[in-house]
């Protein structure tokens, strides 16, 4: 059966101040069926220890995505000229129940990648990565991992909780769904507990960048390395809007001065262009404290950018699949 | 065929903050076929004259809307068990030519109706009554109008042009839009030019009822008259969000104090129930001039409020149809 | 032990934009001990099913109470001079975690209560009724309660969850917390599912208000039938802010429209001054969504307007115990 | 020689949104000669207690000026046709020292007071209101004064201060500038340190309404009877926003609630319409809190409405003087 | 007949939040007659495609840019030493006719340029920038640019339509108003709907420097290559504030990220010191989207920075006016 | 006596939005007796010749301060384990009165310093640093001082007045309070009225670094130099937060663009590690001009950087004192 690509609604069809609130004006689907990738939000943030609002993530970023094109003029990517892309919408957490919300969540991400499709996530706090690397997981083993980040969220728990957002790339590493040498954690920095916060990750084998590394610096080299150590199998790219400098994005519930720069986010992920990428994320996004929208926007733009890197890897999975030959753990 | 009634999507199946951004989380459809009654938007604002940003009314109304539930516990309306409701989207309107914009909107319009739809509409400056009122005609020949509003909108030219947000009313008294006898405009007040602000519209039959004479005093009594005035013939209700107070409403174009509480405006809505209302707008609602979001948020519930009387409404011409009776113009 | 009478900060002693952001810049104190009467913040909003947000709310109360002087110009109330009263800081909640939550804040009202101390509380959202009145309960036994608030809070389940923001009161009739016939809800209004939402409480025996019953009347007649009503047992407080009109209170997390003036408020509030009152809060101020601060500022004038009725209960109750009579439940 | 009356810029002469950011748009003189009225700025808040940015308010109010037109609907006034007015500009104020500033003050207003003319002055916070009675006294004698606040302002000194916002009409009855007989304050209310804030000035004579007395009833009766009791002598409209409520004017430094609507206060001054007014102001819009300016918008409306009422009052002392009759103390 | 140099009003004169709201407190004029340059603005925002709000462009513009003093501490620039500068207002466009306004902006810039006076304009959203260049091509033939933004504005059409805020410099080279050859565009980058955008420009011979040649590197090496490439003739100089990036300029229409900070704006700026410039622009501020108004601060900084390297330009031509030389096409 | 060490309330005692807003939530003390260091706000603005404001800085910078934690990731600094801190509230500054302002903030530092320790400032607008150099003088004798700021603040006057804030290191410098040679002045720009403003400070002997000198540059060779520069002797550090960019630090009153990113001021700051620091400042947060809270964030986390390099500045003079050393001018 042929494939559909379906297009954004243009801005000459229909002024960007209108039009559906979908992501970037995409149709909306019910179901991830038949789609390359689908963003899907996650409008949870009960997970989040100081400022909440990020349930407000999805909607706002949808909103806000209205100005972005299909065609990265940096890059020359067209992403919708060759994936299947829609918006299936939002996964029906239960908002006063985390425990459950995390169940919801894994059984969603299932379904979506039990049709073929990648899962690109409008979150929601970050508490919302484990239960998505526990499909990936299910789906196609251990994964690597870029992730773009103010905190290492190691956390072994949280006011006595084991999951909250400041853990879950602990609980990922305790249930195995991480492949420890294929990580690398880049922004770290701010103000923690003690050094172990940076420490353990480093002892699972991640690559620790502390934003310090990269003050004044170039990040070509940096993502030339990070390429080289995720290699070839499946990676996913977890973009806490928090490793963005708040001038960025200071709609955010745990911000923290000496961050990114939009532009060295839009290096980093286009840095990513030859890895196995088979899903992403922006989270953290919380509207209340933008009035302008801006945040929201950047998400979009970067949910965009994670996008433009994730068709090439669509179409090399495709053709390799064409070509007889396995990629990654789904065999 | 049988009629379907979409419900509103429920806070227990998806979490108000989540979902679609469709007006009150209904289903999306691409026409008015088989509705009936419509939730359309005209994002557009180049008809104003002073603050814009009416253009992302449609946008917000729906984000807000997303609180509303289906049933009114004052007037116990459930609007949804009785007419089939969806939102249709919002008219492409031409945001760099005015001209075309109500050229297209008319289009919109004369398609909704052709289908026997009713249209709600979310503004959108006051400019779009002119188009739709033009379409109004067409279908039902002039119309009886409640138009709450703290401007009479009957300038006979801005700036030396026919069309824009403060002369819609004179253009349709121009094309014999409007049954004079039958409209009453409540709420005017402010400052102005001169008194031919209200005295033209006195001139032409209109009741009009400034704010002053609505201060400290139940509107019951009002209402009473209205309904008197409008007798059984077709009536538009026409709601610009400045004809309440700006303490209700802070996001709006061209604020005036000494407005209507939104208590007052609902009991002014409400008072319209035995009207055979053809269909409404709320207009003029401009959010960035909110950051709260609670100005769209009156504005879908007003919105509701105004579909809790168009249902009796469509009944009763749904019932006259049956015995065979005509309603209004349409035969 | 001669009780120490402590006076708020006055502002010609500390400018009113400096020193310590507790209530109305009342001392500090770690525990009740001692007090008649105690501010105290539950930083609590994941029972929350809209806008999250409310978790500030204690913080922000504090903050903006800086502007109350300790005399009440229209009631000649002086709370301080008869009341011991102290800010002893807020309850930790778990905020991942719900149900741990609710048993963390019963708990600490079990404490304040032990110690002889009227709490007024600083939410959070509206679920922290539930462990306040169970703490209540222990103490005095059912209570009767005037609770203000847009809804009735009396949901069986949201989403499948029986503790949470829209289900207090039902809990509370569950678990016998509340005397019925000594209830009165007032300032109800808005959509709901069903007029369930309004019956089920009158069937309990409350006396439920509707807004539209308040509009354009005098509530003095109302509040002596409240009076009336309540008797001479304990009575509880319990003050949405969401009670109010959204232009008086834009920040709170389920606005609703045609509610209650601050004017009105205070006037109901002043209305209970011979009601035996043994506690009260203010809940659902989420700051997020009102930058100028006001409507933390409201809450905190609602708080300083309880206090003022609760000084005469406590006065009253003192002089019961110093005559050998018991006072409620306690004995 | 023949007076020039200057009329706002109109709406179809330039977009509201452009042309010169003066009062009203009018021209902009460099003195009050040759002027009945003039708009003058007071970018005065070294005098406020609680939160600053009230220097803001001559800009923002001019700015936001720009929607008002120059004919009253309701009043059917039309006051540039009978006084010639202008803006002035502002005092140039010395914002480190408040002693200085109330003589640089003084002296700007001798200076229009020698122009005979009608000071409309742009506040700043209410501290300026002592230097501008210094002034009328030197003109007029002791004037009446209709004073609309939440507050009396006569505490006798602020942090030791003898001059400061809390501090001007105890002042000015000290140093005989007003005629107590002739003082109402009106809309007080709040909290205080006690009970004589009110009394102290009804020792002097004023009348002093709580805005208690106010509540749910028209204003057309007291309104009769301050006009009864400030008779036929010069009057000074003192008009602090705080007057208003919250709900109505958010953007000013030490609200209140339980105030006037804004409704209540254009009854307010319209009913003034009989006295001989010889200047007004308007005070305490602190533009930093409310980011849709529309507290400036209701503080510019409330100086159109004093103007309106001003009309008259210099037409009346016009024909006196040209009748050969003294008017006030001017002889 | 001596040229009079008037000075912003300083701060030791008047209160920076004082004084008239012109640009920089300067006199206001009628006309350009007589000066050198002068600050002009366009309230016009119907020519945009997204976010509305332009139209308050000017005006906030000028009341941000009471901060700014007269001299430039890094260049030691002192403009208003040797050229005679006033803002002259704003151009009375039509704000419901697109095609009206932009020969309403022509005539008035035919009317500035005929006094010799270089214009500073204060938009305005880009569609302005066609009349002025038509303007000037009128003036002095087709002229060099330097156009800063994120966007290259050369779209065919927009909508349909020929004018608009994404096309003037498209119809500019239609209509030969530009050296193709002699103009740079600098900062652009975003997404689009093909690479075309960037094609069409460098085949007309612009410089087009996308911002990723810009990232981590200094502008001073590409600011010796434009100030080669444009060489000797005259120069406009086009600021869009998108050219920054959202964290210095929140507040404008179409927002995209990875752009310039102020920093490198200015650097830029300085870096055209040698040009012919004939005038300048900063258009696309829209103050609704930026609460602070450091987005107008930032634009009238820029304002002022160009204003810099005006004055030599200015200087220097008429140099060789006395010297008996023609300059630019004017002959 | 054994010395008590103090640690911020973590996050897993109390929800972050929870707690006492103290700085960092440390204890509350009534002076600074027994502390290496102390939190000290001075919420004073009136010395602020633009927008007002920072009066808010105290409360605002120890509201958002709740997210620091202990523990510097970056340099591994651990402050709260060898150094006893607390927060000691607020200097009670008389608000009306500049004069008896200074007198009161000079007293109040002359204590702190008697008690042997290092006083942490949150401003509070800059004219504070003058009463705070006099107190050190008398402990410490002349000092060195690092001055990150916009603005070298030594004008002779402001508006005629010799204390405000833009003069207090001219008056620091006259009395004789600073060690010329000792001082830097870092990333002053923007504009001014003459050269001097740079001029003057060098001539003292300050090394003044413009921020055009450090653009695009790394600033670790800078900070080398300005060890070497001050030092052995006590230095101060007075950290205007107009030093960052708008961009980083929205909420001031006296914008620049241009400025400093956090990565550099945490860079700058942590470059001082070596020196004697006496005491540090965070000045000029003003709240009301951003919402978010970030800028109040920003200098709260400065703070903090700084408390990082007084901890061993203070165990440096400890153990000094210890071997029988003088350490300063204390001797």
């Amino acid at each position: 059966m042929a494939k559909t690509f379906h297009q954004p609604l243009g801005g000459n069809q229909m002024p960007r101040f209108g039009g559906p609130a979908t992501m970037m004006r995409l149709p909306s689907f019910s179901s991830a069926q038949g789609l390359d990738a689908c963003f899907v939000g996650v409008p949870f943030d009960i997970g989040t220890s100081n400022r909440s609002g990020a349930r407000f993530g999805p909607r706002q970023i949808r909103a806000e995505s209205c100005l972005i094109r299909p065609y990265n003029m940096a890059t020359r990517a067209a992403p919708f000229d060759s994936l299947s892309v829609a918006d299936i919408g939002d996964v029906a957490i239960n908002t006063f129940n985390l425990a459950k919300s995390i169940a919801i969540i894994e059984k969603a991400y299932d379904e979506i990648l039990g049709h073929g499709c990648k899962p690109m996530t409008l979150g929601g706090d970050h508490t919302i990565a484990l239960p998505i690397l526990r499909a990936l997981k299910r789906k196609y083993g251990p994964v690597g991992m870029v992730h773009v980040d103010a905190h290492a969220d190691i956390n072994d728990s949280m006011f006595g909780e084991p999951i909250a957002h400041g853990t879950p790339f602990r609980r990922a590493v305790d249930e195995g769904l991480l492949d420890g040498k294929r990580v690398a954690q880049i922004g770290l920095r701010a103000t923690g507990y003690a050094a172990e916060d940076f420490d353990w990750p480093r002892a699972q084998g991640f690559r620790v960048v502390q934003a310090e590394e990269c003050w004044h610096k170039s990040l070509t080299p940096l993502m030339a390395e990070v390429r080289a150590q995720l290699g070839s199998g499946p990676v996913y790219l977890s973009f806490d809007i928090d490793g963005l400098d708040p001038s960025s994005a200071p709609g955010t519930g745990t911000p923290e001065i000496g961050g990114f720069s939009t532009a060295e986010a839009q290096r980093m992920i286009r840095g990513l262009a030859d890895l196995d990428l088979v899903g992403g994320d922006v989270v953290e996004v919380a509207p209340p404290f933008d009035p302008s929208g801006n945040t929201a926007l950047v998400g979009a733009t970067m949910m965009f950018e994670i996008l433009c890197v994730l068709a090439p890897a669509v179409r090399r999975r495709s053709d390799a699949r064409r070509s007889g030959q396995s990629a990654g753990a789904t065999a």
